[in-house]
């Protein structure tokens, strides 16, 4: 998407281990008109998937996942991210590893929320290595509904998370899919 | 708002301890519907404020905050929170206590997102005893800024935070406000 692009090329910074700040505008202070054009892309492209859930991972994701939401006209489903390990029986959960903080967690969805009827486009700001997609591409296997495929807003694809959910038949939409990344320069697959 | 009370009697859970459970329809699972229409709600409701930057802290209130934002016409800030104590200069920040965990955490928000040209509008899903609201104003009140007021989705109004806040003038919205709450009723002030 051009006008994602074009942000993170004037706003974005690049910091040293493969880290792209996009703060000011995407994830913490959150430019409202280009999220909501993010997820009109994003409705268009997953138009005729019948998609009945938007689901995501608090909480960088949430304004994404909700514009992305309002127009495809379904609900959005908030996994939420637990360092303890006793959980409930009430919930799906699965744990991811977090290749950003070093560390694994819990995430989990609770069962009502989700089942064999539903059609699940799972909603990300960023995809690099691919852990937190198959995390919540687990929870909607144990829950039996259908991942018709991702969205994200920005693919580090030099780090091939992206690719290898493709090679296996999963539907990866990315806005943004940067090709090589450096302190000095971005470049985007065409 | 109508719309939201009728829902929370519909779907809301009462558990003891003074907890209302609204997952499946407000937070958790978010009716996209419902939210919007909230977000128009709370737009209407500060049309004129001149509001430059819709705040509000993470998770459970990113759509709403999102959803008034989009009608407002200006950016979500995002504060974030942290359980370590070493913080850096560059952030305002602030010791939030949650009754609901029994424990303290930092609230933060990086400088350069707020100014003292800035009108904010606070945005949350409850409001209890108000403490979260408070470590809010506080991070405005760090960069100069003004908040013109605070939106709620849901305020438990017998905990008494959303009166102390209004008593010392500041304009609270709550779209619903509970006057009273038990296992077997609940009750919303007119």
């Amino acid at each position: 998407m051009k006008a994602l692009e074009e942000r993170i090329l004037k706003d974005g910074k690049v910091l040293p281990g493969h880290i792209l700040q996009v703060g000011s505008f995407l994830n913490q202070q959150i430019d409202t008109d280009l999220i909501l054009e993010m997820g009109r892309e994003i409705a268009r492209l997953y138009e005729g998937a019948s998609v009945t859930k938007v689901l995501t991972i608090e909480a960088s994701g949430i304004a994404i996942a909700f514009a992305a939401a309002q127009f495809l006209h379904c609900p959005v489903l908030l996994t939420r991210k637990h360092k303890a390990a006793n959980i409930s029986d009430e919930v799906y959960h699965t744990v991811i590893h977090s290749y950003t903080h070093g560390n694994d967690y819990t995430a989990t969805l609770p069962k009502p929320y989700l089942d064999a009827s539903d059609r699940v486009l799972i909603v990300d700001d960023f995809l690099a290595n691919g852990a937190a997609l198959r995390g919540l591409m687990d929870l909607v296997a144990q829950s039996g509904a259908e991942v018709v495929g991702c969205a994200i807003a920005i693919e580090k694809g030099f780090q091939g998370g992206g690719d290898a959910l493709r090679a296996q038949g999963i539907r990866v939409e990315s806005l943004a899919l940067i090709e090589s990344m450096s302190e000095n320069a971005l470049t985007f697959r065409p």
